[in-house]
C-alpha cells in the first residue's frame, strides 16, 4: 500500500505542474474540432471516427473521383491513416516509419521527411507484420512512436527533431505498431510483444521534453498497476488488494502479456482514458493457471495519475489469444430508455460490450458475428463468459488440436476500427468471419524468443465462403441492423459521415462507400493494393477529401507481406487468406478521393 | 569473306524453314492492328505509338478519371508499359521482373503470376536502376527477359513455362533491361551492359522453342557483325571490308561496347529491323582511337538473315556517352515536297535525324534541343558532327574536366520513347535539357567490373531552372513546332492518338494530355509516384482506357530508386536531379484512366 501511495503523490504532483500543458491539449481539442482536420488517427478523442462534413453525401458518394495519390516509397501492411492539420497532410509508412509532411496548397508536394534508421532486426520481433498505426499531432509536434519503441517528437513544421524517448527493448521483444494519444500536455504509449511475453504497460510522456510521468502496467502488483484496492472498481466492487497476483501462479506475471497496442480515447468530462490490454502470455493456457489478470480488460484510468477508476475483464484465462486491445467508442446512447454515458466496445472474442463508461456497468453483452461458438453467452451479473466445454483449449489439454473454434485467434474484429454516427446511433464494424484448429503445446520463455506455445490454422466457418462481414450495430441492444458480406476480413477502419455514407476498405483493395442506414453499396473503386488502413476525410479550400492508405499486410495480409508460402507460417494467418494472392500485391499508396 | 557467305549461307537455311512461323507473325500483325489491344510494345512495328482510338479526345479529355488501379508488388524505377491481348492485360514490373496476367472481364483479378527467383547479384551490374521495359506477346505466348539474361516463354492463358534461352552472362555485366521485338516467328533480343565492356550483339531466337537463329555483334569482325562488304552501305556506298575491325586499335573492339538495350523497328514492305547500337566502352575516348564503328550507329538488318543493309554512324568515335540506341520511328512524310519513307530518330546526341528507311539516305539532322553545344551541325555530305573542340572531351584530355558540354550523357533523350501522329505530322518527344561536367579517365578492364573512365556531373543548363522539355518536332524541316518546359526531364514515353491527344508522364508523378497541335495543357493527375513508363491505351468492352506505370528510378532518379545520397554517385545523375526528393517517393503502381 505504501508503493501505492507513492505512485498516487506522484501523480498529484505531477498534476500541479500541469497548468501550462493544460494549454497545449487546448490546442489539439481545437484541432479535433475544427472537422477541416484530421488531427488525430481516431478522428476525436471518443474514437467515433465519425466527420460532420457532409459535402460528400449518399446522394452523391456514387460521382467520387481520384483526386490526387502519394506513394509512400514503402511495401508491406499500411495500417492507420495519414493525418492532416491546416494545409499539411501528415502521411507516416511501416518499418522503417518514414514521416512525410505533404503541402496540400501546393500539389502535396514534400514539405519535409523524416526517414529514421533502425535496426532491422527488429522486423522478426514484430509479431504479425511491420505495421504502424500512424502518427500523433499536439502543441506544433508530430509524434512518430518507431517499431524499435523510440519515441521522437518532431517540430511539426520543419520535421526537426526536438526530442525523442526509448519505451521499450526490441531485444526483450518489446517492439510498437501502436499510435499514441496526445492529451494534456502528455503522449499516451502502449507497447506491443504479447507474442514475447512482453507485459504490458502504458506510459505517459510529456510532449514538452519527453519526461516520464507515469507507468501503469497491465499485470503485477497494484504499485506498478497503479491500482487502488478499494477506489479501483471492477463491475462496481472494489478490486481488492493485489488483485492481479492472485491470479497468477508464482512469478509467472512477470512474463505475462496484457500487452496494449490498439486504440486510447478519452473523455475530457471525467478525465479518463479507456483502452485494453492484450491476451496473457503464452498462448497455452494449460501453463498458466488462474483468471491472469488484468490481461484482456478495459481499464478506465485517470489521465493525470494513471490509476484505474474501474477495470472489467472480458476474457479471465484467455484460452484462444483473444487478445483485448481492440477500440474503446465513447458514445452517449440510450440504452433500455435510459440516456447513458457508454464505451463500447468489439473485443476479438466476439462479444460486442456497452458500459457504463463512468462507473464500469455492464449494459450489454452480445455475439456480433452469429458464427461465434466459444462461449454460449456473458453472465451479466459475473460479466463471465459461459465457456463451451467442447470449444477450451484447456480442457481439450495440450497437444491436443480443438477445432472450429469461432472466431480464430485473429478474433471477429482485430485492431481494425469501428466508427459511430450520432446521427443514426448506429456503430459500423468491420468484422472477421474466420474459425480456427488451435493446439496448444508446452514452451518455455527465452528473453526475445517467440513465447506463443499454439498451432492455428484458420478458414471460414464450415460451408461458407465469406471471412468477412461489415455490420452495423445497435449497442443499446446489442443486435446487428444490417451486414455486408464480404470476401475476406474487413481489416480496413471504417468512417462515418454527417453525409449519412460510411466508408471502408477491403483486403481485394477496394474503397467502398455503403449508405449508414441500409448498408447498400453506393460506390466502390480498386485502389492500388489490399486495405488495411483507416480511412479519414478533411477538408481543403473548401472541398471536402477522403483519404485512405492501401498496403495488404497486417495478420490477415501477413502470408503476402512476408512472402510466406508454407500455410501454417505466420501464426497460421497464411492458410485462409492464401486466395488473397489473386487480388492484389504488395503496395503503400495513399489515394485521397472528391466529388468532380 | 568465307565467314560471311557462311553466315549468310545458313540465313537462307532459315528463311526456307520459315513458313510456319510466318503465321505466327500474322497472330501478332493482327493484334497490334486491331486498336482495342496494346499488343507490343511499341504501339506498333513502326514504334509509332500512335492509337487509332478518339473516344477519348481533345475536347473531353480534360473530364479524365481513374479508372481502377494496381500495385505491383515492386518498387524503383518502372519502365515500359502492360500489353492488352483482348481481356487480358499483362504487368510487368522491375527487377525481379515479375509478371502478372490481370483479367479485364473480371475487375483485374490476377488470372496468374510469374515471379521469378533471381540472383541479386545481378541487380549492381545493371547501370542505371533495375528497370525492364517490358513483356513481349506472339503467337500466344508472353515472352519475358529477365535482367540477368535469361528469356521465358509463358503461356499467354496460363502463365507456364514453355521454354527458356539465356542471352549472356551476368558476371561478365551483360545483362538486359529492354524488351524484345518478336517478328515473323522470332524475337529480337539485345544486351545490355555498355559500361561494363559487353561487346554489344541482336540475336534471333524463334518464338516456338527458343533456338537461335542468327547474332549481329554491333563490332568486330564482318563475319560477326552480319556485313555484307559490298551490299551494306553507309550513306549509300558500300562499308567495305572489315569496316568495324579498321576503326579501332588491336583488340579493343572486343570490349568495345555498342550493345543494344533500345526499341526494335520493323517494316513489312521492306522487310527490314531497325535499332541503334550503343556507346563505345570505356567513356574515355582517349583509351580507344578511331571511329570505333559500328558503335554509336543506326542499323537496318533484313529480319530473317540478320545481315546489314545499311548503317548510319551518327556519333564516331563518341567522348560523351552520347549511346545511340533511342528508338527508331517509322514514318512515311513528306520531305521537300517529295512522300518519303523514312526512319526518324532522337539521338541522345541531340539530333534529330530523319533518313530514307529503305537507303539510309540521310534527309535531316538537326538539334531538337537549342541547348546542345557539343557539335555545331551535322554535315550532310559526310554524315558526321562538327565537334566544337572546346567541348571535345578528347581534345581537352585525360584527368580535365571538360565544363558545360550540352547535353549531359543521358542526352537531349534517353530510352524515353517519342511518338508520332500520321494526323498532325508530328513528331512528339520527351527530352532531356540537361548539360555536364565530364573528366575522363584511364581504366583498365577486369571482367564484370565497371569499365566506364569517366567522373560526370549533370546540371540544367547555366541560368535555367527547367531540366525537360516536351516538344512536337516536324522531321521534314528539323524544327520544333512547340515546347513546353518541364521542372525535370520527361523520361517517360509519349503516346499519340487519333483524339489529337498526346499523353505523356513526368517525374514529379503527373500524367499529362496535351493538344496534339499545340501543346496546350488539357489534362494532369498526380499518380503515386514519379513516372517514367510509357503512356499505353486500349478498348474494352468498348471503352478506351489510358494507361501507365508509376515508378520513379531509371538513370534520371538513380537517386531515389538506389538511396543515393552522395550526388556524384550514380553515374553523376543524382546531383541535378535531387530535387525529385521533394516531389516523390518511391511507387510500382498502374494508373488507368477512362472518361467517367
Amino acid at each position: 500500500m505504501k508503493r501505492i501511495l507513492c505512485a498516487l503523490s506522484l501523480a498529484v504532483g505531477i498534476v500541479f505542474g500541469l497548468t501550462s500543458l493544460a494549454t497545449a491539449n487546448d490546442d489539439l481539442m481545437k484541432n479535433i474540432g475544427n472537422s477541416s482536420n484530421w488531427a488525430i488517427q481516431t478522428g476525436d478523442y471518443a474514437n467515433q471516427r465519425y466527420s460532420k462534413l457532409d459535402e460528400i453525401n449518399a446522394g452523391n458518394v456514387g460521382k467520387l473521383q481520384v483526386a490526387w495519390t502519394f506513394s509512400t516509397g514503402v511495401l508491406r501492411g499500411h495500417e492507420g491513416s495519414p493525418l492532416v492539420i491546416g494545409n499539411t497532410m501528415y502521411v507516416h509508412t511501416p518499418f522503417p516509419n518514414n514521416v512525410y509532411a505533404l503541402d496540400l496548397d501546393n500539389d502535396g508536394v514534400i514539405k519535409w521527411r523524416y526517414e529514421p534508421k533502425q535496426n532491422p532486426d527488429t522486423i522478426p520481433v514484430m509479431c504479425c507484420d511491420t505495421v504502424y498505426r500512424g502518427l500523433a499531432y499536439a502543441d506544433g509536434k508530430i509524434f512518430l512512436h518507431q517499431a524499435d519503441t523510440k519515441i521522437v517528437a518532431l517540430d511539426a513544421k520543419t520535421g526537426k527533431e526536438l526530442w525523442s524517448a526509448v519505451n521499450g527493448d526490441p531485444k526483450k521483444g518489446e517492439t510498437n505498431t501502436a499510435t499514441v494519444m496526445p492529451v494534456k500536455g502528455m503522449i499516451i504509449v502502449g507497447i506491443s510483444g504479447g507474442e514475447f511475453g512482453v507485459r504490458g504497460h502504458v506510459t505517459a510522456y510529456s510532449t514538452k521534453d519527453g519526461k516520464r510521468l507515469w507507468r501503469a502496467f497491465s499485470v503485477g502488483p497494484d504499485s506498478e498497476m497503479l491500482l487502488d484496492p478499494v477506489k479501483t472498481t471492477h463491475l462496481g466492487k472494489p478490486v481488492g488488494k493485489e488483485s492481479s497476483m492472485a491470479s497468477w501462479k508464482g512469478d509467472q506475471w512477470k512474463i505475462g502479456g496484457g500487452t496494449t497496442w490498439g486504440w486510447y480515447s478519452y473523455d475530457p468530462a471525467t478525465n479518463l482514458i479507456y483502452y485494453g490490454s492484450g491476451n496473457p502470455s503464452t498462448w497455452n493456457p494449460t501453463q498458466r493457471p488462474g483468471d491472469n489478470r488484468w490481461s484482456m480488460t478495459i481499464f478506465a484510468r485517470d489521465a493525470d495519475t494513471g490509476v484505474a477508476k474501474w477495470v472489467y475483464q472480458m476474457t479471465p484465462h484467455d484460452e484462444w489469444d483473444y487478445d483485448g486491445i481492440n477500440e474503446m467508442i465513447l458514445a452517449d446512447i440510450k440504452v433500455k430508455g435510459k440516456d447513458r454515458k457508454t464505451v463500447v466496445h468489439f473485443d476479438r472474442n466476439g462479444f460486442g460490450y456497452t458500459l457504463d463508461r463512468v462507473t464500469g456497468e455492464l449494459l450489454v453483452a452480445e455475439k456480433f458475428d452469429p458464427a461465434v461458438n466459444w462461449a454460449t453467452h456473458v453472465d451479466m451479473k459475473t460479466g463471465r463468459p459461459k465457456v463451451v466445454a467442447k470449444y477450451s483449449t484447456e480442457q481439450n489439454g495440450e497437444d491436443v488440436n480443438s477445432t472450429n473454434i469461432c472466431p480464430a485467434a485473429l478474433g471477429s474484429k482485430d485492431q481494425q476500427p469501428a466508427a459511430f454516427s450520432p446521427k443514426t446511433s448506429l456503430f459500423y464494424v468491420p468484422t472477421n468471419h474466420v474459425c480456427m484448429d488451435y493446439e496448444p503445446f508446452k514452451v518455455s520463455y527465452t528473453a526475445g524468443q517467440p513465447f506463443i506455445g499454439a498451432t492455428l490454422s484458420m478458414y471460414p466457418p464450415k460451408g461458407e465462403q465469406n471471412m468477412g462481414n461489415f455490420i452495423a450495430w445497435d449497442a443499446a441492444t446489442g443486435k446487428i441492423k444490417w451486414s455486408n458480406k464480404e470476401r475476406f476480413s474487413v481489416w480496413s477502419g471504417a468512417l462515418a459521415t454527417a453525409g449519412d455514407v460510411v466508408f471502408y476498405g477491403t483486403l481485394e483493395g477496394y474503397l467502398k462507400a455503403v449508405d449508414a442506414k441500409t448498408g447498400k453499396e453506393l460506390y466502390k473503386f480498386k485502389t492500388p493494393s489490399g486495405i488495411i488502413g483507416n480511412v479519414m476525410t478533411y477538408k481543403h479550400k473548401g472541398k471536402q477529401f477522403v483519404g485512405v492508405l492501401s498496403g495488404i499486410g497486417g495478420w490477415a495480409g501477413i502470408g503476402l507481406a512476408a512472402g510466406l508460402t508454407d500455410p501454417q507460417a505466420g501464426l497460421g494467418a497464411v492458410g485462409g487468406y492464401a486466395a488473397l494472392h489473386n487480388y492484389t500485391r504488395l503496395g503503400g499508396q495513399l489515394t485521397v478521393f472528391a466529388l468532380p
